[in-house]
């Protein structure tokens, strides 16, 4: 692994750790290395009005930077937002080479690149796209380029695809590792999206906690879609965060009351996610698989639209991971 | 990574070859590591009368065994079988040491380290013992243990669990690299088991057919269950392999039926699969789950006997693994 390819994943893991709280820019890693290759200073985009990851990771990299590789997962921007533009900073700091993942697909931002060659600096695009493009950047781009929030399906399944035994009960299916991998999901996300049937059957709070049990820094928005009246004593509604109500049986109508927000996690239960995956509006799914069969009649989703196998539903798997004895699958539209 | 876990690896691999074609042998790898570490002669159990893995690479490193090392997947057996023990040829070989994954639970072919201690020769038990164990060696080494056979249920799968479409068309739900799998691994089984079920629904001729079509050179025993009649006209009562039908209702009766075997393949339906799971009677699952979602009311199984969550039929993920576009899924009893 060369060491710019090094250095590009530690930026996606800075990247990472952002996500979620640097609306309405991109979640962004950077990292300095200085003439030798070695590590100078990291950086990570701050909230709105604070520095952006390159600049970050150039001030703590000082003097070390000149004659350096700037290494950044989304082209350096050139436009005055808030804050300056980052090329403006790299040329100023002297480094001899940019490497960024991902072109930057914003018209006023991009041109980043051509500005740093005219100035005599090295670019080099494309390095761990994918890694950037599918992880940190995914919901920004998708963004970007639809101007629609990007939707992502969440659910708990037995191996079998049930989401409660024959009695109903459901508590718990999947293990603590997974539900706290779903909190910190939760606390990264905009809003999170369920169906009025799931606040009348389990009462949820809806919020993101941490593993003893308090609430997480960042609350996203709670979302509760259908026709039926929520009760003011649901604890959806409770003061933990704020909550939309939004009366529709219409999935588009519930993406576009969302079209300020970049990053969605809709939450089922089965009513409304194959109501959304009916209409096309889930951008990825994640399923997090117990290693327990149930068997019944209670599927974690029930009609998605296909009635012969042929106009089957085509997706991708693009990653699986083990969570304690659980597996999370990801799937993308192919 | 040292040379003997390389070895180990390789007679893994070695033993994986020749599943199927051992009976009633273990498939047994061995490597052959001369003085210096490097490989002079591999092996793997040839069929019944054939010599045994260690015999077999002994003869290929000829003198370079002399203060070699022999590393083999199961400890080399000390009875007089229709070959003599492989411990006098390792001792008259002149290794310097052997190592095994995994002790022989046979009592008749037991003792084999001990004789080789005492004939000067070091000995080193236990390495990649869970590979070897999980693996190549996993059916022969329950049924020494339980003195049935090891019943694998295999099944195909959308994601959200469902067997059809709604209209019940299910070609293909995997893709022909998951198809080819099964086929590789049905030439390798004893017995592949359906309910009758299955045969008026899909006529199958349950063979293992290679990717042009034609028959692979070992066929395993087809074995149909239930109480209906199964016609002669039938594809699976054909000329490709013997079949046994078995007129129960009851897995235990199927498993004693089946008691001369060690590696069975249960493929459904989800009645027989389900029957399988209530008794208890199956040691391992391998799901093949295709990247699409169906939804609908036909499940891969129903009733496994849980009606409450607290109840659910706990496994474990022990492997999953890309197959082209889908994933293989293996769970195994906590
Ligand atoms: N396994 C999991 O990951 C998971 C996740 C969440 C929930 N659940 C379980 O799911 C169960 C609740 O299931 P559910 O399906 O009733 O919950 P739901 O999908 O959250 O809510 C269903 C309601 O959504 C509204 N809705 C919105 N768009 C709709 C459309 N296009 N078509 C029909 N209805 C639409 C309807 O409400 P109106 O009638 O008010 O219009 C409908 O009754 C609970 O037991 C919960 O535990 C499981
Ligand atoms: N997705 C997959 O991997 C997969 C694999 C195989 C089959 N399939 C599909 O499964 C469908 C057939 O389903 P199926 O469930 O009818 O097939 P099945 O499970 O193969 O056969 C069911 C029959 O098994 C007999 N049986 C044996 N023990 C039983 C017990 N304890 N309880 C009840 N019945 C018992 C019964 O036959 P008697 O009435 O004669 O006693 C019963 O009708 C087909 O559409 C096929 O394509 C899918």
């Amino acid at each position: 692994m060369s060491g710019a390819e090094a250095a590009m994943r530690r930026a996606i893991e800075l990247s990472e750790q952002v996500k979620g709280s640097t609306y309405p820019n991109p979640p962004v890693g950077a990292v300095i290395l200085d003439r030798d290759g070695e590590i100078a200073g990291v950086g990570a985009t701050e909230p709105v009005g604070g520095p952006h990851a390159e600049v970050l990771a150039l001030r703590r990299a000082g003097e070390r930077a000149v004659g350096g590789t700037a290494v950044v997962t989304l082209e350096p921007c050139n436009h005055h937002g808030r804050t300056p533009p980052c090329v403006d900073a790299l040329l100023a700091a002297g480094v001899a080479s940019v490497v960024y993942a991902i072109a930057d697909p914003n018209p006023a931002a991009a041109g980043g690149s051509a500005r740093l060659a005219d100035g005599g600096v090295r670019t080099e695009a494309g390095l761990l796209a994918d890694e950037a493009a599918g992880g940190p950047l995914r919901e920004w781009l998708h963004k970007q380029r639809t101007g629609r929030p990007h939707v992502t399906w969440k659910y708990a399944t037995s191996v079998d695809g049930r989401s409660a035994a024959a009695d109903g009960s459901s508590q718990w299916i999947t293990s603590e590792a997974s539900r706290a991998d779903v909190h910190r999901r939760r606390a990264v996300v905009d809003a999170i999206v369920v169906g009025t049937g799931t606040v009348f059957t389990d009462d949820p709070t809806l919020t993101a906690r941490l593993p003893d049990g308090s609430l997480a820094a960042r609350q996203p928005l709670r979302v509760v879609v259908g026709q039926r009246e929520v009760s003011s004593e649901a604890r959806v509604l409770n003061d933990d965060s704020r909550t939309m109500v939004i009366r529709t049986r219409d999935p588009w109508e519930v993406v576009r009351a969302l079209s300020d927000r970049t990053d969605v996690l809709l939450e089922g239960g089965p009513t409304l996610a194959g109501a959304f995956l009916r209409a096309g509006a889930i951008d990825r799914i994640l399923a997090y698989v117990a290693p327990i069969l149930l068997g019944g009649p209670i599927a974690a989703v029930d009609d998605v639209g296909v009635l012969t196998i042929s106009n089957a539903q085509r997706w991708r798997f693009d990653g699986t991971e083990r969570i304690g004895p659980d597996l999370r699958l990801s799937l993308v539209p192919t």
